[in-house]
């Protein structure tokens, strides 16, 4: 059969049918998806974790130090010292306004200069979303924090250096955190030897 | 009310009630747990993505390269590439024991000197896992790699500073990965300038 090596050898894309939705909250859904490998033939449902597109903050203080946010995670049933981000909301098509906008509403930061450092996938396997990196310098708190009604957060503004210590010695322990002072490695090496 | 003010100044602990589990899949379990503020005494329904723990390897050659892997992933219903991993199975209490096994079985791979890089969280504030990164060095193809019956897996060998390249590129975006690749960064550099 022509081509059939070919394709044998190569990974196979699987062919994507029909799903559900197997339960809603409000955050994500849960689908099951019917999926058809091209070469096996074999269907089989796959589950996956549906939601919004995210936006996390690496917000840079003129003093160039971060501002961090601790708050009580649910998952963890423990708190967690992140960078500040949250929800792109339906309708929202900019990662940039809408990270400018989070770091607004969760700690009264406001900067400039915002950029896109990279989007990322949080679990390739079972999520399909992205989660977007957004650099912003010279933030000063502008405003007050406008929390969500089950909000708490306490805000940390803490050297750049130390954030990276904190990383590697398990005090910040979120993945999507960590994956965005990966991203932002570079242009903080870049600035500090400058 | 003595006490009071310095309760609410600080971020409270939500008290976890009861639970229940709206949705099982062969991967993951989504749990209602009902928490509540001690000081609000607001009570809601929090919903988790209650799984195993994960483990991802950092797989170096005596080459100095890394093991890599590339799939289908129907999260993204899409290609990734990742470093090898999987999930931890029940009883398996040594996560560097499970990282030596998911290298072995997704790629043939065996090495030595395995440690662990670190464990995080792969998201607080809708996940209860962890996930740890194991280093092994010395890795040598040495057997054939075992699929599971829907696993199929293109492996790459590839220079470090070329994933790490990818990685800042977004030709790898999957965010346990990344964060891997930070952890990964110091042990790297020390040995680079050795």
């Amino acid at each position: 059969m022509p081509g059939k090596k070919h394709i044998r050898d190569t990974l196979s894309r699987w062919e994507k049918g029909g799903g559900k939705t197997i339960a809603r909250t409000r955050v994500f859904d849960v689908r099951a998806t019917r999926y058809t490998h091209p070469v096996r033939k074999t269907a089989r449902d796959f589950y996956t974790i549906n939601t919004y597109d995210w936006v996390n903050v690496v917000a840079l203080t003129p003093g160039r130090r971060l501002v961090l946010v601790r708050q009580f995670r649910f998952g963890i049933d423990d708190f967690s010292i992140e960078i500040p981000g949250g929800v792109i909301n339906p309708g929202e098509t900019d990662p940039i306004a809408a990270g400018l906008r989070e770091l607004r509403e969760e700690t009264g930061y406001e900067g400039r200069d915002a950029r896109l450092l990279g989007s990322i996938r949080p679990n390739p396997a079972i999520m399909n979303n992205r989660c977007h990196i957004v650099l912003v310098e010279q933030c000063r708190k502008t405003g007050t924090p406008e929390w969500d009604a089950d909000e708490e957060i306490e805000i940390l503004i803490s050297p750049v250096d130390k954030v990276y210590e904190w990383a590697l010695t398990g005090k910040i322990t979120h993945a999507l955190v960590l994956d965005a002072l990966l991203l932002f490695a570079p242009h903080w090496k870049k600035n500090s030897s400058a």
